[in-house]
């Protein structure tokens, strides 16, 4: 009983009513990308995710991969080959790659889009390719020319795909533990080491898998200042089988589509991607876009949950409203009447429709950040960028998951039923929460990072943008509440930048909330600026009566329901740490 | 990699220290159930948890139930059967059940401890006598003494199960709505109908399954006020199969070892339990206790859930402390020594002992409303368990939900792989937030019917008796802020008093939120209470000073973490329903 059907009016609304997504056709590498194409590429997506990957996400996950240790190989889901073969034809995983190498050199932003809807129909299907895309844009900017002749074609246009070999058993977050070894061998390296919880490390629906591993050389610094990056292909040019054989599957709560691997490297033969040493910069030159797109897996999900949860809420006839009967035709009335029922749904929404906006408001700054004409344009875009990524990560999977758990609980029993989609969306959706850094991670990568990059001129550029994007908000309630979020989150800024200079701990505790706090204030200014453009005259001809005011309405909610937890939060930040660390080992 | 320690020492705390449930022997139908006897009855059940149900709860995930079509029959996991025959030779399925039929008579607050760690262990396991419990509650209060005869003493002895069959596949909190007939037939009735959910409707862990059904006579008034109970068991008392089959299995997110039955009744012999159309009211005598058991599961699973990532936190190594480095013979810090993880950790252990003494003072009035001599007492002590069934149902599932999922989180990948307990522990958990009444219902129960019963009597007693229990707390800070509570709760429940006349569907708006207000000022209060008796001579000699300094920081935790939320609750009750129900459906 799964359904879902693209948000394309939602998309629209927030692409070229709200966000002005237009203006990335200014920027000279997409003068193609303008409205027409990213509407034409999006009817396109939604077609192949609502008719190609939705049919085969229940099949995916009771059916799982199925590893052969005979032959270290794996068997993806049934369906799941086909679907790629679509996907490759479709030329979908060339969408935002460079033209250099056969790719279509079109926006992240539009990535995005397509990304979001491929998650909400088959999050285990879209990791294969999602991981491939790291590994093209990693190889594109810091691969040799040799290599990327030699690799980034046959990537770009999805005969082969790619795997990001970064964990192992001891390290995970703490990558300085990696033990894997790189021993030169005259043309490259000899690669031995266990990589685990590699997606997509061995499959089925490509002939050839290129491994990015990160390793040791024989003469490196301690800990992470002496890790490297390699390509290490499944075959090699001359088609021998490289010595990188899969050693076993994870068996997970969830995305059970999703060949998640042991990688043994055994003498595999590697080349050097970048500078010795200099692997982990490689690899986080393309974690901005990476975790963008994990909160996009969140966002997806979510978008899915909303869907059959709303449609359950219709049909599911239980009781009469508390204020009378509404349906005396009927049995009993929808239980979309009741109040409580309407608090999970617009729980759902509110968050939702915030959220994706928070997204591709980072998206197109992405955009803009490698393609505006201006370079002080391209700086402040920057600094969003980097900025909201870890926001986007974090906020969009946690509320991903609490969605999809609103979902459930709105739809009682039936939700937790395999009858009903909403069950695996949860299970998906518990792992984008931890992987690519877990938020707790983006929180300190928040805090200690990206607020202390260039005297802490990033926060400054994002509340200045804030403020900018309150201009022309009529709604004086609106504009009241989200500036009232804005001066609370920047007392609190004020307040724990003069704890945390004095003890790193603080901040380190606050890092949580604090992350929550920038992404409570960002919707509330994204849902004023919706409602304010819901009045706009050109926009009122696009759509509905009922789709604008609900924009007016389901902000009136976001200010309702997250204006009491943006206090909480501010409290919680100023209580700091001592109630943290006060505790001994034993006292836990 | 499971890992569960029944926590006898904070139980024996929380029993014998704080709640001084020693009072529970003065009362003549308890006179047996002394300290001395609590502590034997719990160390068996520790022993039984650990070594015979926890063994076996990995296998029971992995391998669910087996339905047969040929014969209608059901096949529980491997291990299952035998650990039923040792539950049931160690005379755990009579514990609380009445003397009269072979029971042991003794206080349900004994009950729910020994639940506690059987929902630690294998929550799917406990379901089969949880239900069962249920069925001789209901049938001790309501049935005839001919059916008493027939079936409490198998059913007590846990020769036989029973179950409870409410929900049709039109019906779950709407049972007016119930389809199924039961014709006289000169000797009881035929029973015709199909019910779903049924757990442990059938399965091979007994000879003989005891059906507790609701079903319509011919001439029963509409809806709810026409509904009669009957007893309808598998095999009749000369040994013929009763025509009740099992027509299959539910495919679920979690509780795989738990049968849930479609079960057909088709002209089935059953008995009448109780008046004709009196059946919801004969079902809802049993409801406190069983809700209240729910509220355990919860609970259990969160206390497994902490112990797990605990352990896991204190080994697992991965960066240094920001603070400095703590182990310098180690490779890394455990991640203990992090911030974001006490974080994590601390959420759970605020949440689970608090819960915990929140349950278990419920379940030591649920006694003295039954057992005490004093009349006015009994009254005062049924009135907390009116009032707090639907809080401790509904706070302890959601928190056991989401303390799970912070263990779960604070383990990272480990947590999302089937090779740690936690994840089934989170699956397992998702419905106890369900079934029993979903949690949106227990809100609308506290509001529309708690809070009305005797001119709002019952919350007057709560306050007192909250007020009551801060009698002698010395720390200043804790009373201050456990009175800050009790005024914030106070002053909410004023001004809803006066919208809910008015408007009904005010109060159900506020219905959730308001719950959480109640039991995060329970909680409150016995952190207070806990906190100060950590201080008490007697006390101090019988715990470790880890143990007791650990009660006054965590109260410290929850002070700090919980004052902020109670705030932005009040604003989220006194903002109302209006944004939840301005919208059109269309809207949504």
């Amino acid at each position: 009983m799964s359904h879902y059907k693209a948000p394309l009016d939602n998309m629209n609304f927030l692409l070229f009513d709200t966000l002005k997504a237009n203006q990335i056709a200014e920027c000279e590498r997409f003068e193609d990308a303008t409205e027409d194409l990213f509407r034409a590429v999006m009817d396109e997506a939604a077609k192949f995710s609502e008719q190609v990957l939705l049919p085969v996400n229940t099949q995916g996950d009771r059916e799982g991969c199925q590893y052969d240790p005979a032959t270290h190989s794996v068997k993806t889901p049934d369906g799941f080959k086909d679907a790629y073969q679509t996907y490759m034809q479709g030329g979908w995983s060339g969408l935002s790659a460079s033209p250099d190498f056969g790719g279509q050199g079109l926006p992240h932003l539009l990535k995005m889009i397509v990304d979001e809807m491929v998650c909400s129909t088959n999050l285990s299907f879209g990791m294969y390719p999602g991981l491939s895309h790291g590994a093209i844009d990693c190889l594109t900017k810091h691969g040799s020319e040799a290599l990327q002749n030699a690799y980034l074609p046959k990537l770009i246009a999805g005969e082969w795909t790619g795997t990001m070999c970064l964990t192992e058993p001891q390290c995970g977050t703490d990558l300085g533990l990696i033990g894997t070894k790189a021993i030169p061998n005259g043309d490259g390296y000899d690669i031995t080491g266990t990589k685990i919880w590699i997606t997509g490390g061995e499959q089925d629906l490509v002939d050839n898998i290129v491994h990015l591993v990160l390793a040791k050389l024989p003469d490196a610094p301690e800990g992470s200042r002496g890790i490297s990056l390699f390509l290490v292909p499944k075959f090699l040019e001359d088609g021998t089988r490289n010595t990188a054989f899969c050693g076993g599957l994870e068996h997970k709560m969830g995305i059970n589509g999703s060949a998640t691997c042991v990688m043994n490297f055994e003498g595999a033969k590697g080349w050097l991607i970048g500078e010795p040493n200099k692997g982990l910069k490689c690899m986080f030159t393309m974690m901005n876009a990476a975790r963008i797109m994990v909160g996009i897996q969140g966002l997806g999900l979510a978008e899915t949950g909303y869907q059959v949860s709303l449609a359950f809420a219709k049909e599911r006839l239980q009781s009469r409203s508390i204020a009378g009967t509404e349906y005396p035709n009927e049995k009993a009335d929808p239980i979309i009447v009741h109040p409580d029922v309407r608090r999970m749904l617009l729980r759902q929404k509110a968050i939702i429709e915030g959220s994706r906006a928070m997204a591709y408001w980072t998206g197109l700054h992405l955009d803009l950040s490698h393609g505006h004409a201006d370079s002080s344009q391209r700086e402040r875009s920057d600094d969003i960028v980097q900025l909201m990524t870890p926001i986007v990560k974090s906020f969009l999977t946690d509320e991903g998951f609490f969605s999809c758990d609103q979902a459930l609980q709105s739809m009682g029993g039936a939700g937790f039923t395999q009858d009903w989609p909403v069950e695996q969306l949860l299970r998906d959706g518990r792992i984008p929460r931890i992987y690519e850094g877990t938020n707790g991670i983006q929180a300190l990568d928040l805090v200690g990072r990206k607020l202390t990059l260039n005297n802490g001129r990033l926060a400054h550029t994002y509340l200045s943008e804030m403020k900018n994007m309150l201009e022309g908000v009529s709604n004086s309630g609106h504009l009241a509440s989200a500036n009232s979020f804005i001066e609370t989150l920047q007392e609190t800024l004020g307040l724990l930048i003069i704890k945390a200079a004095k003890d790193p701990q603080e901040a380190a505790a606050a890092a949580t909330p604090l992350l929550r706090m920038f992404a409570l204030t960002t919707l509330a200014v994204l849902w004023a600026k919706m409602a304010s453009q819901s009045e706009d005259a050109e926009t009122m001809n696009n759509y509905s009566e009922a789709f604008l005011s609900s924009k007016r309405k389901t902000a009136n909610h976001y200010f309702r329901s997250y204006e009491p937890e943006m206090i909480a939060l501010a409290k919680e930040v100023a209580a700091g740490k001592s109630t943290l660390m006060d505790f001994a080992e034993d006292e836990f």
